[in-house]
């Protein structure tokens, strides 16, 4: 049954994976907006665009030939934030502490196809997208140097993309990023405590309760956990408990080729819209250990609010304070679920 | 002896005041950007706006009339994100965890004049402002519902700001939100260690290294800390020891509304335009303790990046990683020093 005073009062819910809190204020969702409208760019795209970076073919900023690409098309990227290759030192006077941070950043086009998305790939096209995060986090896995894999994705202008052609990105680095460290920590304080995985339960819960769920396939959950942030949050969770994406078998890289699929046309269709996000891969890290406590899932932040040019800014209180959303996470799987 | 490592090469700082990490990529600063520009607005508002909710004698969207102000004018926010009378409940169903929060929202109007912002004002007009804050947090903490309270502005349409004229708000609540609570728990380690403040020794170190302050006068400092995440980022910091704002002489309330002032109209210098930020005072819970390991500083963290209409978006990596910057502390606090 539901808890009606959620949907009614002000509350604060807590994040099970990061140990911190979300403001909820239901009562607010219907305040008027006079702020800043995003414009909306609803053109449709070509297929080919000659000053992109990320077309087959194109010549990149520094020179170098993309070359003629099927599908999927893997590159370092050219304006790395983390250098392989830095000197090592570390800065311990009094209360100024730094530590040199190694890492390999790589650029991942999804398609050759400018003009497309995720949302408008079929769930096979997406499964060859699957398959090479594989094979880069298998591979950045065995340099000694790169300890966790960061997968994500930043679609839409609105969410700082500065090409619209489909492609993410993966940032991986020596140590572990404050996100990843505080969900290490949480999912490594409970399977010690209860054998179990952290996620895992809180799934059983979920698919027992059905009030967070969107979608669900064989393998996959699509949801909106308990504790989201932006109004539309969504998390995939494989049902299996696994630590990171190498474990999915081939048959599962194509139900979450589905679960994309899936959840990004119902994105686009909610405010009629290419729907902007930032999503990302939360895995094990790659420090060479089991990490049986880890279980894996990909989460989209989608800016959003109201209409393709109303997104809800995460500034004043949320920076100082905590994060705070109006829409409860039970009003909007409802929106979203009728869509799909 | 400036770090040269640290002007080049990826590296990671501590936040003493968090505990968490920024990733920099001073490397990275030449960057080609081809993303989204914000729509700059320079244009020179009037005094008053007979559409204003804000104004001197206008009526707001309840029907409320606002007084006929001269300086400084507060009142309960009329879509508060916070209840002070909603019930009490506490959700404890396995992993979903939730408990209500009460609390009061206001807004406080800096000026009659809607064509101002803190950045046209003087620091006697200023110091009207802070005065009106210590008034606010005196009352407030009061209140024995209420055990903690923001101090915050949200400056420009693209800091979600939906309404010009001058203006900032205090949510005040029950309990200690995210990033206080992370303040709160370094802030005592570190005093219950060493019997002495952690920003008070950091603010000694600072002012014998002189690489990353902007401006000083007798009662405040006003630097870029070491571990600075947004661009411009800059924090006011109080020389002396004091737990929260009601603290300060009437004296040094007029020192800070001075470091405001030449904070505010340096910001403005710096890409011509009004520069968009938003900031926020950190201080000791209203709960009854004194909080000795309380330190109050007040922070401002502007989202530009390159100019008026080019601003760092906090994306992807950052949102499932860490917050990542490519201009250092030291370069940043270089270009704002020369404007002031
Ligand atoms: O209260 P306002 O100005 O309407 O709203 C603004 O500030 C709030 C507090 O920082 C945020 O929650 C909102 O997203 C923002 O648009
Ligand atoms: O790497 P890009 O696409 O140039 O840049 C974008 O993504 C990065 C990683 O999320 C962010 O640090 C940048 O602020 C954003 O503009």
């Amino acid at each position: 049954m539901e808890n009606t005073d959620l949907q009614d009062y002000s509350h604060k819910r807590f994040n099970i994976l990061t140990g911190e809190w979300v403001l909820v204020s239901p009562h607010r969702a219907k305040r008027p907006w006079q702020g800043q409208n995003e414009a909306v760019n609803n053109e449709k795209r070509s297929s080919y665009d000659e000053t992109c970076y990320l077309c087959a073919g194109n010549t990149r900023i520094n020179g170098e030939v993309n070359p003629k690409y099927d599908d999927v098309f893997v590159f370092t990227n050219d304006f790395a934030a983390l250098q392989s290759d830095s000197p090592t030192f570390s800065i311990n006077d009094a209360l100024l502490i730094a530590e040199s941070e190694t890492g390999i950043c790589k650029v991942i086009c999804f398609s050759p196809d400018h003009s497309k998305s995720l949302a408008d790939m079929n769930a096979k096209d997406i499964q060859k997208v699957v398959l090479a995060w594989q094979k880069e986090y298998k591979t950045l896995a065995e340099n000694p140097n790169i300890n966790y894999v960061q997968i994500f994705e930043n679609k839409g202008a609105v969410m700082g993309c500065s090409n619209p052609h489909p492609h993410g990105q993966i940032w991986s680095q020596s140590t572990l990023p404050n996100e990843v460290d505080k969900k290490n920590t949480q999912q490594l304080n409970y399977y010690n405590k209860n054998k179990s995985s952290l996620l895992g339960d809180y799934l059983t819960q979920e698919l027992e309760k059905q009030e967070r769920i969107i979608y669900e396939n064989d393998a996959f959950v699509v949801l909106i956990p308990f504790w989201a942030i932006w109004p539309f949050e969504v998390m995939i969770v494989p049902k299996r408990h696994m630590a990171n994406i190498l474990k999915m078998t081939n048959d599962e890289t194509l139900k979450y080729g589905e679960a994309i699929a899936v959840l990004t046309k119902g994105y686009d269709k909610l405010f009629n819209t290419s729907f902007p996000y930032s999503s990302g891969i939360h895995q094990a890290p790659t420090d060479g250990n089991e990490n049986n406590h880890w279980h894996w899932h990909m989460s989209f932040y989608p800016p959003l609010l109201r209409s393709a040019s109303v997104k809800k800014f995460m500034v004043g209180y949320e920076m100082f304070g905590s994060p705070q959303r109006d829409i409860t996470a039970e009003t909007a799987v409802k929106m979203l679920r009728n869509l799909l």
